[in-house]
């Protein structure tokens, strides 16, 4: 626990997702979070300009906006707008002085059981927005999501495969984000973390917990609640390079629920935990 | 669907998990299939000697026996017991005349987090095991299983971690299991099946269905049920040099409470959506 830096803590706003924009800023500075990571559905409904001013006032750092992708659709209007959307979001990103936003890349095309071609339609999508993002000085950052959520969310399933894609293009334009939940089980983890190096551009903390909900979405915990063993991790991340926030970003009822006041002391207090 | 070949067809017992032995097998020879996969535990509700009579005077081959594994204890007694029953199952395999003994093999150290001790252990228990098996004429079959159940049933996820594990051991004893449900989403599968070749000891086909049920353990379905492509994956498995035969296993409540000649009917006419 002595790596612990509290000065790198992030709060991902998923995490306190009952929350305005707003009220989660107030958040962070009462409990002295120095970052935070912010949706686009919270971003919009205070309006991007508010946003920005909301986020600049209060002196935090915005770790990175949630989220681009969802590029795998049957027919070519889809995709347009997908495509329109993520152009969108690079420019919020841009204004938030996010320099990075999170890709969830997308499941099975629909109407097909084809992975391949939902692994190309994003190579696609994502080499024609590699312009636009190193334009507006933003980084695009692939997550691989658990291979629970290949079929439905996410094809891309674990971090070495991010990684590969990421390679596909500029390291100035493409990373990755590491995020404990999606690939801490995989044996491969610590080679993909080195070989990432300075492509990793976001690292993410939530722990595993048992039994799943329901909603498999929602099964996640507070650092230190679930079977996720992350000092190693997190000491691979840092030994790869990574000098970013580490941002906290539990999708949980319970959590959700929870008082946000003491979801924010309890994620202080788990924090070093991580390290 | 031109190439499939009813022939190389196994239902695996757990998809008729409330049948009895005697009533899986009945069920086979009703339906015209001529291998059954068997689990330990209805082997032993009807005695092992029995079990061996009654599939034999019913003329099926028995793909596989279900199953050895559970090699991650906290203490040495458990440990030691772990090993004691595996060495039980191989005995078992050998008389049911089972080639395959399929080893799932346990999840995260009780009370620890620690992914590289469950792995080591579950080396250990197999290189134990291993002359065991040959001296039986058993092979045992290493089962990725989804990274899903990571933490409380099996660490080894991937197809290409349980052939890293298998190549440790000689081939006639220790082989993988490929299972559809399992290995589907990786990006890896194909390079994975084709390294594995001879290594490849089992086939297991059921589909991936979502909403995922409240107990993850029973979100299959029958195959084109779901998400899963099987011909190209069929395919490779074949071209790897795999000539056994292809169970059906599927675990689910809405399966498992259907009347059995039903699931049976409806396991023929899907498996040549397999190929």
């Amino acid at each position: 626990m002595t790596g612990a830096d509290m000065r790198r803590l992030s709060l991902n706003q998923a995490t306190v997702n009952r929350l305005s924009l707003g009220e989660a800023v107030d958040l962070c500075v009462r409990h002295e979070i120095p970052a935070i990571g912010l949706w686009r559905e919270r971003v919009a409904e205070t309006g991007l300009a508010g946003a920005v001013k909301t986020v600049r006032a209060a002196g935090l750092d915005v770790s990175s906006l949630c989220r681009g992708g969802f590029f795998t659709h049957a027919d070519a209007g889809a995709r347009g707008a997908a495509i329109a959307d993520n152009r969108a979001a690079i420019t919020e990103a841009a204004e938030l002085g996010a320099g990075t936003l999170v890709l969830v890349s997308g499941g099975l095309v629909p109407g097909t059981r084809d992975l391949p071609l939902a692994r190309r339609m994003i190579a696609d999508a994502i080499g024609e927005l590699v312009p636009v993002a190193r334009a507006a000085g933003v980084r695009l950052a692939i997550e691989a999501l658990h291979p629970v959520f290949a079929a439905d969310r996410c094809v891309i399933t674990r971090l070495g495969e991010a990684l590969d894609l990421a390679l596909e293009f500029p390291a100035d334009a493409v990373g990755v984000v590491v995020d404990t939940y999606h690939v801490w089980w995989d044996a491969a983890l610590f080679a993909d973390i080195a070989r990432a190096g300075e492509r990793i551009a976001g690292y993410q903390v939530c722990d595993w917990i048992l039994p799943l909900p329901a909603d498999t979405l929602l099964g996640r915990g507070h650092v230190g609640d679930g079977y996720i063993d992350f000092p190693p991790i997190t000491a691979a991340v840092m030994a790869a390079g990574y000098a970013g926030y580490i941002e906290v970003e539990i999708f949980s009822e319970a959590v959700w629920t929870a008082p946000p006041d003491e979801t924010a002391t309890t994620i202080r207090k788990r924090f070093p935990l991580a390290f």
